[in-house]
């Protein structure tokens, strides 16, 4: 229904996503936001529309995948993005309809008696170093396999992307292939076969990569082998524009979120610097090219990781101090939330409403003092569903025609 | 599952509709609510429940269709009302299950080289007189055709409703003819066809109905024509007493507001005047008659249609101190809100949630000082769909059993 009632206008939308800035009491009783000395989101918040979006649903916790293509408007459960998928995003690969993406883990193996048994799944977690240096020896060996290019991308310890790239576009169904990791050591591995006929064709080339993995890595002493997990394809999404009627960009540092952004179509930004004042810089260099803008901070999430509240507050002060960068762009419409929230206390992502800040001229405003999560409480948007932000930017955009006489 | 529950008593439940009373700051920060002197509406929100419902979603802005809809209980999404239904209910046309509603336009045609060419699609918007007199003249040349009557009635300018009444009552999908409205000038008007049996029928009989008001407005110097829009079939719903046992009228002074009462099965209540005082009387001579009472005000959403802030004000202070009078007959419950938002500064309906006052014995209250969008913000309803209004008004009048043992 949403989607017949779009219609386009000059207006411009920037979101900012404070990843994971959601948070609890760590001190004093006092939240990472509220511990902020935030003047500029102070003021902001005494005249914007507040309010706490849920991710999911009440008592879930997302992870990025699902946490993003919320506040983008797709249900995070109908459209679930393979493990295969996020590990290469989030590893810089690009991926594309023919793809299939994998995550690899470097194992140990012995053959004994004509058997491969795995050792070590993981491979004694080599430093990552070392697991460059084998991914890039793999790299060089094996570009393709019967037509199909093969792609690896480092990760960390003994983790490693890889992305077949296939002539053609793949039917659905082509991921639908079994981990090869048999999840206890002394077990041979399992050996990769189609559920059916598209994904047998995959298999077949997994298998020929794999032997040609084990002759390649045959005099390494650890990482001699690779198993394989969440063979997946990329899913199938309107892009963005299709859906919303917004020429789309995404202003991020991080791999993973740009690969989000870029699986609903939004442009990558590429930019010098990795600092909040970079972004903006960057995002004010394409204002003209856009109708959205989305902005993702990423170190609020990584210090709440990291159970570092202070690293975190300092964070949302950077932030605060760049806000009237943003505010001298005159959007029409300013959100600034998380995609979820990441308590310190907590050190990982958790299922807590987000704290949701919307800036247009029309709005009630002066519910609330400053931006957090117990001022939000307060505002006039209530705690509502992620996916319903994209509604809420469209109306206060005048992007939304009247539903009925 | 609420059907299943419901159960009759003698209790007594009045709905005001304030249409359009929600607002955004207009002056000094404050609401149309917020500026008006309300001493009666203050005191009866202390020890009320209150509120604000969303009418049909997030960033959705309804129509008065689904605005109203959505406040007796049936989803607006589901239940479409057509665009002639809407037109005709609006000029005061009653509309029964046999009939096909069609918005007109009186329109400038030529014909040359046997071609019909629509040269203005509005008939240079005639002043309403006109219309008036070219649709009585209408009106008494074409009555009835194959057995199927027609009934027009004249709308603003060059608009016009029209209704063919058929013998029996319609298979769904009748409707189903394109409007006949090419959208340029320049063009010929589109011949009207059905695209199943049942709308080819209509269809049959429309394109005879064409050519009779070519032939009545052939000396006519401008609207010589008529384009058709929105060919449509009254919705089947159950109706209000069906679903909630109540026995129910509306009070209503405009057409389109009693024609949507009357969509579901609500009796109109015919009266002398105009003013909230000769509404509140009507109602009180029909205390007894009826356990359900839609009062509907519409003059909050006209000023604030356009744009006169001041006028919406004096509508909320005249509503005010009749609220008195409403007490009076101790309804056991009553509740004040609005079909929709419509804020002066926008000069048209919105998506704003609608402030709710839900006044029974069985309510917390205390949690708020007047009837205004930021002190609904803090009561005990919270933001809730419209559609939900109707389970508390069943529930705070004591007719709904329990769930589950």
């Amino acid at each position: 229904m949403l989607e017949s009632l779009v219609r386009k206008n000059n207006t411009k939308i920037i979101l900012v996503v404070l990843d994971g800035v959601g948070g609890l009491p760590v001190k004093e009783g006092k939240t990472e936001l509220e511990l902020a000395k935030t003047p500029n989101l102070d003021a902001l918040a005494k005249v914007s529309a507040l309010g706490l979006h849920l991710p999911v649903d009440y008592g879930i916790t997302p992870g990025s995948g699902p946490g993003h293509l919320g506040i983008f408007g797709y249900d995070p459960v109908k459209h679930q993005i393979g493990r295969g998928i996020l590990e290469a995003l989030g590893l810089g690969l690009e991926v594309k309809d023919t793809d299939i993406a994998i995550r690899g883990n470097y194992a140990t193996a012995e053959r004994s008696e004509g058997r491969l048994v795995i050792k070590d799944r993981r491979a004694g977690r080599i430093p990552t170093e070392e697991n460059r240096r084998i991914t890039s020896k793999l790299s060089q060996a094996i570009g393709e396999i019967d037509g199909v290019k093969v792609f690896f991308s480092a990760g960390m310890e003994h983790r490693v992307a890889l992305l077949l790239r296939f002539p053609e576009e793949l039917p659905e169904g082509s991921d639908r292939i079994k981990d090869t990791d048999p999840q206890k050591e002394g077990l041979e591995p399992i050996v990769p076969k189609g559920e059916n006929e598209h994904s047998e064709r995959v298999a077949h080339v997994v298998r020929e990569l794999l032997q040609r993995v084990e002759g390649v890595l045959s005099d390494e002493p650890k990482a001699n082998y690779l198993l394989l997990r969440g063979f997946s394809q990329k899913p199938k999404m309107e892009s963005f524009e299709e859906r919303f009627g917004l020429r789309a960009c995404a202003v991020a540092v991080y791999p993973m979120y740009k690969g989000l952004a870029s699986l609903v179509g939004m442009d990558l930004i590429d930019f010098e610097g990795q600092s909040i004042y970079d972004q903006i810089t960057a995002l004010r260099d394409v204002w003209q090219d856009y109708d959205f803008f989305f902005l993702h901070v990423k170190k609020t999430d990584s210090y709440g990781e990291d159970g570092d509240y202070k690293g975190k507050v300092k964070i949302i002060e950077e932030f605060d101090e760049h806000l009237p960068e943003l505010l001298e762009l005159k959007p029409d419409v300013l959100v600034i939330t998380g995609d979820h929230s990441t308590p310190s206390v907590l050190k990982g992502h958790s299922w807590h409403p987000v704290p949701v800040l919307l800036h247009s001229p029309y709005v009630l405003g002066g519910t609330s003092q400053r931006f957090t999560e117990r001022e939000c409480l307060k505002g006039e948007l209530g705690i509502f569903p992620a996916q319903k932000l994209i509604n809420l930017m469209l109306a206060h955009s005048l992007r939304l025609a009247k539903f009925g006489a």
